[in-house]
């Protein structure tokens, strides 16, 4: 206490007292603020994405690998979480670190920031702890002004250092001071027009000069202030620019779509700049150590002479190809590739490549830059690719003894593979190819066109699918992109924004294709003599960049060898069985083909739309007595017992799970006044009679109402021929093919263990009998379905008239959330983009709350018998994360569709590697 | 092993070994299967009803008191269980202890089974642990062949003999050997025909012999046997028969009403036939120690002189008063009272039943037959009352110390308040009174005339409330009147089936109403110049015995003193609290004046329906932009505040919980093309405009569409009007008028915590603009429906953003079975038949299944807040069950609808009593 009044006696200038000093510099030593890198030493290293981001960290671990990196420094992730916690400003702590930092930049280059002689130019660049392309804002040629301006000129050429100085201005100007950049284009366009010419490279060095003039003008035109001259003012405000950017809109939506959190922040890296736009003897490039499309071993890339890395990634001008083997045959003779044009650069470039694919152990996309002949590494990382290359790209470095089979496995994101198991266009089919474009992402899309983000979002809304055609994409296109079939551009190369973010959507993707002309007044395009307006139909193919006129018929992908043994590995290390959701043999000789292990969910309501059937179909519902339903039934009765050993055929030798009539009789209903007046004389009943036994099955609420066992309950005979209709026909394969056969009943819509007692005991019967009839012995089970809350709650009483549990994911989500599928996408969409829900959860399982009844469901299952066999069908069988959930609960099985059992597969392997 | 095998060797005639006899004896002394009573003293007493049964068990209590019980002997309920086990046999055991009994009942009388000169004869009755009225089987007058027969007519009178005898076969003929009744019964009108009489008084001794010859002959022709002429056989028979009738199918339903376990089983009491019907000095009755129907100390009752039993219960002979108390006016000089007629005998019962009530501590329902000037008492049991008897005999005996409070609340059952609280006739109501008979169940009722238990099944599955008129009733009707609103017969008394039924089951009955004459075949009966068919609406007022025409207004009840005293016990008890649903300053009231202590659901959109109101609210809804929207809401506000203002008034000091709007929003919409155009034009849009919102708004499944906290998300201002018209309204009472009022805001249908916090976050804005804009100081709570399983199961993170829970168990029922209450009816009622439910999941909470969710929902948000205030609302808050299971979660209350508030108080208190 004594202490306290003293201190506050002695005023506010008294020193802090020892201890609170030497907290101080202990906080301080414990969160160090930035970092250097330069002259072949870094402070950081790769390992350190946390703090420093993955660029920055990169960057520390190229310099230490002695690598030609310009110097420079990484302000830590922490500062930017600091920066936001203090109302958005830089701390003097940190500003007092930058400044240390670029003196030593400064001596390693011996340059310095203003110094009219030898001036010190920096780029301000942001880099989260994962790549998000393009998100956030950069700025580069900081520390241009009159003077330096004027050095810069005096070291290199006039028109270049104005040139420069105009892009820092406009760049900061949109960055950092918030101004439209058609402001300054405008300025540039006017200037054109009175000069008469029409290129930007018909301009002087004069011309950029008086260009940087109204430039300012403008600046403080619209800002009430002079633009800033002193480097260390535009230094503070571009690093303050940088970590705003963290926030910005499309930078929250694309953390959003990638589940990425906003607590992790982004780094600020300042370094200084190099030039690929000096003159003849620069150029600046983006490549990868491997084909980010193929996965060949192929050194890849592309790059421009005299420019700078945005005109390469901004897909303003369409580069060049980096080496020889990239060069299109026209090309031949052409020496346009960097190996040609740059040969002793190049030779660095692919030593130095070479080297970081070794070190990473892993593909790897890069930035370069040469300045006057010197190659200077900017960026390097792991490339995005297709799921194609991600396969290949995996086996192969295995075979080079890079990765191990398991790293392997963990190198192919699920969700990507989706790409190699949808169809592509059926080769055979007639297309009328109308333009074609560079093949940046592949697989085949229809859809109907649409020409920016927010149409397609209305578009797909309603239900349709859409192709998105654009000049160019940017991050504002994202969602629209997201939500796409396919995306057509006219204007960049396969290192675009378009092509980069579409590989990495797994969505079929054309670039590049200069052909076409869009009018966005008019909402068309043209090219050849075709004149394409919005929602007519398209079809692309990503793999040849073909563009084609209406809906294409498409073909099952063939898997390659590496695809094959990455699912050995695959089956190798993982302990959930994947078994499919399939209602026909064609859909189980697809998953077969696919390697599902059995059927974990038949359907058997499907197959009653048949045309063939859906009339004894209607008939059996709208029976008004017994007698009509049974002769009704004694007609489908034989199409399902075909139905059934067609299925067992497919599926011989693995469990096929059959699940009884599910969905409310009214599904089946005649929709006009003809059907309704077959099905009377089908019965040979009045139409007066059928339209009243109509009325009787409208329901207000059909996914709440008579459906599942329900109907089992009422009508007891349509699951007794169903029952019959299994048991016939496994009976039938047993005795004349010799098969083995386990039939696997299952009741739907199961909410208390009565039902299921009742239905059991009926099958059971049914069962018996047939068996007796048909004198061969053979065994089956009966199960439920665990789709309901009161089925998981009660799943202890329920087990015991149960040989097995099949959780059924989609109703359970309905009902746990109270959220019926087919009315919810009016304000489901809502939810997710006001962040209410984190993702929509009949996509991926919600696990706190649906999960959780699961848990509870299987837990008390397993209670009343440990060995109850549970799996669980839906969609949510084939997402990768509910897939995990599957795992750690120790189910035995996840039944999905049958071209999503590999990535089923793929999920069920990764998490047993990960858990 | 040897021993095994020796055993074996020397053959079944082996004596047991002394092991197995003592186990034997051990088994038997430990299960005793007959116990005797008769001369003064008895082996079992009043406490054994399990294995006695409640009749059995009181026979013995009676002879123990020294009241004259003719002498006889019970069999086991566990003999029962040990019959069906044994597949419907009688075991050699129990046989010959049967047979021992029999001989102390023969020497107790001095009279012998099958002796010609003194005939002991037998009556077989079934008695179950509880009371089931004319449920099961009984025999009377058995031990009667043609030896005992003529024997009997010796000693007494021929005609009695014979009556005695053809009775006795047609009695054990239609029980034991399952012959229609019908056979017997034309054959005696053959015989009344032929002698040209009418009434059975008119047949003399030798037409009965006769009789007694073609009622055997019938029996020979129909079974081809003989009718049994040896009473040992025929005792084995009637044993049997009554074990059997334990699972006929009125019992089975009647225990499925009643909720008795059918493994109880049934004893069988075996007793010396005493006659009420041997001549002038004989009679027999029923009676009541307290008046049944109105609870008054009353010694209240009915008899026939010259009667058997079955004449007064079954209400074919009308009976006369019991004493002179009884009688009506015009009979005041008539001596028609058995008061009158056998004074020794009245006196002697008086003495008895004063005994009875003051032993059991509870009014008694009595037996007693008169034969020969000698009073037996044949039964005593705990007499059914209605709930005015009910309140007012349990107060009464506080009063006369007999009983405690505590026991007086356990005499109550809760469900029976419903009688006194619901609303009777009008008195200023204008009846057209066309009939009047007796009031034998108070309340008034209202419905369609039906005539017979299935046409009330057809009814009111068709949502109708009909009025069951019937002849007489009978165990089969039991289904009918258990839904019908109320019941008519023709004949019967105050103790007939129909009367002691439905006062059991609370339901408004008048019996005995001979002026009607019922036509079965046109469905028609008439009363005076009326003429009423099926379906024409009928009013009973069961308090006065009218039958009135048409449909009459009726008035709240007033309740009684003896009911304000029992509430005060109840409240001194419960620990519960007990609010009501109330949408209306109406329905607060209503349930103020029946001690509500707040409202637990006010649901503001039932006000969006009053006429000035609903085209506001389609404005709304309608409104095709947010402008409109405002403007709408801007008109619903005032109405709002308006309506909340009233409700706080009534409710003054007590909380109000207001959940916001939750319906979808298509139930409000118009239904006509006109109602569409005066939208159209209050908006100012054409009318197509407004269709085609209109069909946006069409769901499939509305029950689990956009409703709830969801319509807040996607339509904040809503949200924003509601909570702003509940803040000023408190504001406004608490400036103007000083009044105290903490509102609880309440958001229905969260799913996800997200929703709450920020339905949560609004409120807290709209509120804390209008308490600045008013000037006031007011605190008010914002809370949440627990109505999905998705709540119950995060309900620990929804707890972060409540204030208060409240469970409402209709939603959370619906979502948790997947059933919708719209739709259910098609198929629920199966359902329970088929006991596959054991009772409407809507009516008494599913404590198993939605229970265990409301469990774990509780359980999670005490955990995050330990204080957090719990309750329920929805139908289940005023059903004895569920408020039982509330009380065991010590939830801090439940609300319901005003007029079960008391139901829900008496309930709790009767919860806490036992718990």
């Amino acid at each position: 206490m004594a202490t306290k009044k003293s201190a506050k006696r002695t005023g506010k200038k008294t020193a802090p007292k020892k201890s609170t000093a030497k907290a101080a510099a202990k906080t301080k030593s414990t969160s160090k603020s930035v970092y250097f890198f330069g002259d072949g030493k870094a402070e950081g290293k790769g390992k350190m994405k946390e703090i420093l981001g993955g660029k920055g960290a990169n960057l520390a671990e190229m310099t230490n690998l002695g690598i030609p990196v310009p110097p420079g420094f990484t302000i830590t992730t922490s500062e930017c979480v600091n920066f936001y916690k203090k109302g958005k400003k830089l701390s003097p702590a940190l500003k007092k670190d930058v400044l240390a930092a670029l003196k030593r930049v400064e001596k390693a280059l011996g340059k310095s920031f203003n110094d009219p002689q030898n001036p010190l130019l920096v780029s301000v660049r942001s880099g989260a702890r994962v790549s998000m392309p393009g998100m956030m804002d950069t700025i580069l040629n900081l520390g241009l002004n009159d003077e330096t301006a004027a050095g810069l000129a005096e070291q290199s050429d006039e028109r270049f250092a104005y040139d420069s100085y105009r892009r820092f201005i406009q760049m900061y100007g949109n960055v950092v001071l918030g101004i439209d950049s058609a402001n300054f284009e405008h300025l540039l366009e006017d200037l054109k027009d009175s000069k008469g010419v029409s290129e930007d490279t018909q301009l002087k060095a004069a011309d950029w000069k008086k260009l940087v003039g109204l430039y300012k003008e403008k600046v403080l035109q619209l800002t009430g202030k002079e633009f800033p001259s002193d480097p260390m003012q535009q230094l503070w405000g571009a690093i303050s620019a940088v970590f705003d950017s963290w926030m910005n809109k499309r930078a929250i939506e694309y953390r959003r779509i990638n589940s990425i959190p906003a607590e992790w922040g982004t780094a600020v890296n300042v370094q200084a700049m190099v030039f690929g736009n000096m003159g003849d003897d620069c150029a600046t490039g983006v490549a990868f150590t491997r084909d980010p499309s193929t996965g060949d071993k192929i050194f890849f890339g592309e790059y421009l002479p005299n420019a700078q890395g945005e005109d390469v990634v901004a897909g303003i001008r369409t580069p060049y190809p980096i080496n020889k083997a990239g060069k299109k045959p026209q090309d031949k003779n052409n020496p346009i590739s960097m190996e040609e044009k740059f040969p002793k650069c190049y030779k660095q470039l692919v030593a130095i490549y070479k080297k970081l694919e070794k070190h990473y152990r892993d593909m790897q996309d890069i930035e370069f830059t040469v300045q006057e002949d010197k190659l200077w590494m900017l960026q390097t990382r792991n490339g995005k690719r297709t799921a194609r290359a991600a396969v290949k790209i995996a086996t192969d470095m295995v075979k080079e003894r890079l990765i191990n089979d398991k790293e392997a496995i963990l190198r192919i994101q699920p969700e990507q593979l989706d790409q190699l198991l949808h169809p592509t266009l059926d080769p055979a089919a007639s297309k009328e190819v109308i333009a074609h474009g560079l093949p940046a992402s592949p697989g085949a899309a229809t859809g109907q066109v649409v020409f920016s983000s927010e149409e397609a979002v209305e578009e797909v809304a309603k239900g349709r699918k859409v192709i998105l055609v654009r000049v160019e994409t940017s991050p504002e296109d994202i969602q629209g992109m997201n939500i796409s079939e396919g995306i057509l551009t006219v204007r960049g190369g396969m290192t675009s924004h378009a092509a980069v973010v579409a590989r990495g959507m797994g969505k079929c993707c054309v670039v590049g294709c200069g052909e076409i002309h869009i009018n966005p007044m008019t909402r068309r395009f043209s090219v050849g003599g075709h004149d394409i307006k919005q929602g007519d139909w398209l079809t692309l193919d990503g793999s040849t960049g073909e563009v084609i006129l209406g809906q294409v018929a498409t073909v099952k992908p063939e898997l390659s060898s590496d695809f094959g043994q990455l699912m050995k590995w695959v089956d190798k290390y993982r302990k959930l069985k994947v078994r499919t959701n399939a209602d026909t043999p064609l859909d189980a000789k697809t998953a077969r083909s696919f390697g599902a292990e059995g059927i974990g969910l038949c359907r058997t309501e499907h197959m009653f739309f048949a045309e063939d059937r859906i009339q004894a179909v209607r008939e059996m519902i709208l029976a008004t007595d017994h007698e009509g339903r049974e002769n009704a039934l004694a007609k489908i009765l034989p199409m399902q017992r075909g139905d059934f050993i067609k299925i067992f055929r497919e599926m011989k030798g693995f469990p096929v799970t059959i699940r009884l009539l599910d969905p409310p009789l009214h599904e089946f209903l005649p929709h006009t006044q003809e059907e309704l007046q077959s099905v009377a004389n089908g019965l040979g009943v009045p139409l007066s009679a059928i339209e009243e036994k109509y009325e009787t099955l409208k329901e207000f609420n059909p996914m709440l109402g008579h459906r599942g066992c329900r109907l089992g309950v009422s009508f007891p005979e349509i699951y007794d021929m169903q029952v019959r209709a299994i048991i016939e026909a496994a009976a039938e394969l047993i005795k004349k093919e010799g098969y083995k056969i386990k039939p696997e009943i299952m009741i739907p819509l199961v909410g208390h263990a009565n039902e299921l007692k009742l239905m059991r005991e009926n099958a059971v019967r049914v069962a018996e009998l047939v068996k007796k009839e048909k004198g061969v012995r053979l065994t089956y089970l009966v199960g439920t379905m665990i789709e309901l809350p009161r089925a998981a709650i009660t799943a202890d009483k329920i087990a015991e008239h149960a040989d097995f549990f099949s959780c059924g994911t989609n109703d359970l989500t309905q009902t746990t959330f109270g959220l019926s599928r087919d009315d919810s996408q009016k304000f489901l969409p809502t939810y997710v983009e006001k962040k209410i829900l984190p993702n929509d959860p009949f996509v991926s399982l919600d696990q706190c709350g649906v999960g959780e009844l699961i848990k509870i469901g299987v837990k008390k299952g397993h209670d009343t018998k440990p060995n109850l066999k549970i799996g669980i069908c839906g969609e949510h069988g084939g997402d990768p994360a509910s897939v995990e959930f599957c795992h750690k609960l120790d189910l035995n099985y996840v039944s999905c569709s049958p071209y999503r059992v590999p990535i089923a597969k793929l999920s069920a392997a990764i998490a047993a590697l990960r858990n």
